[in-house]
């Protein structure tokens, strides 16, 4: 079976695109009242556009169970129509020894993830289970795309080089990669880590949240993050997808029409950079 | 209301006891096939002993939608029979902005906790939308008691004194405290640094996972973790007390006895240090 990373590259590569959609439904700003119909329709509007479909459990949790309830619908509603799309589960579950075992079975055995985030704050015991999943992959949680990720992720380590701790943790999942199954999260709202993180992992896959909504110029940061290849990361938007219209009868049209043009700046973006010197 | 530190302090007085039951139903090692029952014997058995029940949420979630709905009759159980236990929501959900205030309304809103575990990696951001709820309560994430925590949490901070990152999360935890919200989860296993912790941070409620299956000592863990006032924690043992038999006849009475031991143990290693210098 081929690695995560390779099942990442041929995705990006036959549907060109490197848009990772993110399904975050917020019953506050979601223009139906049904969380499956909603996503259903968002779905059935992107997937030729998109590499991947980003869920992330929160929202579904805070629903209750009537919430996982629709997040069954979704994953299995993308398996399909889009059998080739990635489903990344966003969780940033972290723990340690058989209850990592019992997370790398909820969200790969249960849900049926093709990759998931992962928090690695307890070391490598909270990763090690999720790594027996031939072809499944993990995003370790490195550079977040929001403001308080200064408070711990920017500290600097007393060692040689003084690096930050976001690069010790990129340094571990490097070394814990067993052949093509680690990947970094890292947000396109910090393009200059963003470069640095590229530069020292040339062949990890980053999946890159913050652009849209939360404001990561997205040519900067593809820029940044892409590959020897122009791939090798999903670039997700959620907000700027999902609620780019909040009329209940063009909502999927609008998420379309953001999708594709999501894609294209990001397709240009690596154009414009190929052959050309840094 | 009463701050969550309050409460805590008072069912730990009431019961003398500060006794955590760790319920992580493992579908491998229980003796009865019905998680909901499993759990429902092993409340009815040890209720008068305990402080506070700790689902995993990970054992719940590995399950699928039928374990969450164990997970409901569970906490519904705890409240029908001990209305003053505590419940801890040990599902170290970490996340930003929206997303994190998604998972608050998951962990208080939707499943009712007392107090839930938050790993702080993403920094306060994680962290904020927890505090909103009065007489509720956070378990920072600390310094964890597996042995790859020393991974990161280890790590020594490039500023004066050279703090070990743990530090650093345990101080930021004691300034985001908005009045009694904010403990720490320091694992048993690491009894010198549950001392210099208790030393740095007099107040804080104390999360101490670790012993009985993961070896940890129980008198040395309570002689480091306990407050001026002897109390000021939660130590937990989950598989030393659920699976202290396997006999489906019987093991709801082994969990007893062990409960009532660790209770013994606990109260014990206090009398011993009141009034002694150390």
């Amino acid at each position: 079976m081929d690695s995560f990373a390779a099942r990442l590259d041929e995705v990006a590569a036959t549907k060109n695109s490197m848009v990772c959609v993110g399904l975050d439904p917020d019953p506050r700003r979601i223009p139906i009242d049904d969380v499956s119909e909603f996503n259903r329709r968002i779905i059935d509007a992107t997937h030729p556009l998109v590499a991947a479909y980003k869920p992330q459990m929160a929202y579904y949790e805070a629903l209750g169970i009537p919430g996982l309830h629709a997040l069954e619908d979704t994953i299995k509603h993308i398996r399909d129509v889009a059998p080739d799309v990635l489903i990344v589960g966003d969780g940033k579950r972290g723990d340690m020894g058989p209850t990592a075992t019992a997370y790398a079975t909820a969200m790969f055995d249960v849900w049926d993830f093709d990759v998931v985030t992962v928090n690695a704050y307890q070391g490598s015991d909270a990763v090690e289970p999720f790594l027996q999943y031939p072809g499944r992959g993990v995003f370790i949680v490195c550079r977040t795309s929001n403001h308080s990720s200064r408070d711990f992720q920017d500290l600097r380590i007393a060692e040689e080089g003084k690096p930050h701790l976001y690069e010790k943790v990129a340094d571990a999942a490097e070394r814990w990669d067993i052949g093509g199954n680690i990947g970094l999260v890292v947000g396109a709202t910090f393009p200059m880590e963003l470069r640095l993180l590229r530069a020292d992992h040339q062949t990890m896959p980053f999946l890159i949240p913050g652009v849209g909504a939360q404001g990561g110029d997205v040519a900067e940061a593809v820029r940044a993050g892409a590959d020897g290849n122009g791939r090798g990361m999903l670039v997700n938007s959620s907000r700027g997808i999902t609620y780019a219209s909040a009329d209940p009868k063009d909502y999927a049209r609008y998420a379309r029409l953001a999708c594709g043009s999501l894609k294209r700046e990001i397709n240009m973006a690596l154009e414009s950079t190929v052959g050309s010197p840094e």
